[in-house]
């Protein structure tokens, strides 16, 4: 079975961001003043072929924690659905 | 009334997406060969002050439209609910 995994990856609440912070500025900059607290992280999207859905989420969780967010800086979500 | 915006901006489909190249193939390197065609683009909070729900749409969509995405390469998606 294919399933996709949709993935957050985000600056932790406690750390600085300072790519969000740039970008609320320029945003109040230029006329969007109701915006605040940009934060930024990353969107990822793959497809992982498994048994089960059980066994995907596994699969998925365990690429996030070793290979697509820093655990010191970022923490992430994650959603998984079959392919049809 | 405060609103919170999740925005993916994302890289289209019709174009190479380098880095998610370059990640699902560190992924296959490293014992996951189950996982294909990862796909990186951004992740965006943000929080916007209006007077109802359509207003903040309206603006985050202009926001998005004219500032968090570029048009050429990347598509963007986004929800919106009340900060409680």
């Amino acid at each position: 079975m294919k399933f996709i995994a949709e993935i957050n990856v985000m600056p932790l609440k406690a750390l600085l961001d300072p790519q969000g912070k740039a970008v609320t500025m320029t945003l109040n900059n230029n006329g969007y003043n109701d915006i605040q607290n940009v934060r930024i992280g990353k969107y990822i999207t793959l497809e992982i072929e498994a048994d089960s859905k059980e066994k995907a989420m596994e699969r998925v969780n365990e690429a996030c924690a070793k290979m697509l967010h820093n655990p010191i800086m970022e923490g992430y979500d994650y959603q998984l659905y079959e392919e049809k």
